[in-house]
């Protein structure tokens, strides 16, 4: 079900859509079993779900590509990047987030149509591109948008 | 939708009917937003819902009251009455636990028809009391038992 | 400078206010040197102050109570109140908070004239009550409200 | 305004000016949302203030920034230096620091016109460079020196 008003809320209901979202497209490009959560504008977990099969530290690993994310602004892809260009200055940023932070695609910012900053998605499971076009897939199901 | 068969695994979904469940008897009973974990049986989340309005440290209790009960192999409202009898023995689990553990009712292990351990549900957000009936409603619905 | 209209963000304009408000009343009421921070709804410090002579944990105490009262959706005196009747719970919390949670009054919940859940206060130096009365000023001060 | 005397105490009334001139200097530069800082020589916060729009991890990036300047006796980006040419060291830091440390420009320490210290400053939000920039500002805004 595509919701087509714009919310302005990160309800649990959206984030439940957005979860399920992000498996369909899974399913639909064939992916490993993926682990997704959607976490709000202040990184605490709103829902979660693993599909059977998907490993024990997906839990951490999903929440962590969300939380970067939140936590600096920007994408986990981003995160990465800056991984690559500066990586003492990423790995001292472990310690201090409580959720950790995950330098690889996966974790988008959600925002609503005006770009106001409601939270954040994170997916894991197969490689971060793949993971990545789920958490997209699961931004646009529930009408909202990702910055940057 | 009650399942009728006997499950023997504790899926995504059955983890997801579960907390639609516990969801649903805390709106017939009245509740406060409701915070509901599952975990599986090696104390790893499966998945996870924030009702709106619910606070923002519940995922940890939520999480929490389930991990502690697989911690232990005794339901939250036990570890609460161990925490009773015998304060430092408890005190010193928490630090021995990475996801903690929570002395009051709500959290419920999860087996099969046959007793076999598969899980662990926790639910937070009301008082104990009332959040141990929305478990025990997810574990029923599932078509799982709760030892003990 | 009382602010007249209804703000509906907790700005850092807003917790600045809310600050020179709390140390203004400490003032008028005689009090020990206070620290007080404001975070937003989130949890995540939006400001701080601490006074000349205000001891060096006060940074963290003024935190956990505000924090506490978010993470638990009620004030910390509140918050103390279930310390004295419930122990091990509150006990157990501890570890599960990133900033921990303080069982003593001075740390409010900070909501619109509408109710809308927009951060917290925490105020720590003299006397847990003192504390309140400069939490609750600065709540005033700015405009907004403090549930329950 | 600039305090024309020579302050030898980093009192709350010069943290807050040093927070004010810091913000007022990204504006200058037109940079993103910043976060300041403001630590007395033991390490223990004195001041902070988070910029509208500024992301949620910002405070521990901020604070670890001064706290690693005063933990070893440097700027930050001195530390950074040396994350380059002895990263094992660095690492090895992280745990051995409560606030952390934080290896890129914009951490600096406070001294008095005489080379006392003081304090630190630090600084997050745009590019590292240009947070030291605002970190200087609030330095000299407030009658102060860096030393090194």
């Amino acid at each position: 079900m595509t919701l087509d008003e714009k919310p302005t809320i990160l309800s649990l209901e959206r984030a439940e859509t957005m979860i399920a979202a992000g498996f369909r497209k899974g399913g639909e490009l064939g992916l490993k079993p993926l682990s997704i959560a959607v976490l709000d504008a202040g990184g605490h977990l709103l829902a979660f779900g693993r599909q059977d099969g998907s490993s024990i530290m997906r839990p951490q690993i999903a929440i962590a590509k969300a939380s970067g994310a939140l936590g600096l602004g920007v994408s986990s892809r981003t995160i990465g990047e800056m991984a690559g260009e500066r990586p003492s200055f990423i790995a001292a940023l472990h310690r201090l987030s409580p959720q950790g932070l995950l330098p690889a695609a996966g974790g988008l910012l959600v925002a609503d149509s005006e770009g106001r900053l409601l939270g954040a998605i994170g997916v894991t499971g197969d490689t971060s591109d793949n993971d990545e076009l789920c958490a997209l897939a699961g931004v646009a199901e529930a009408g909202f948008t990702t910055p940057g």
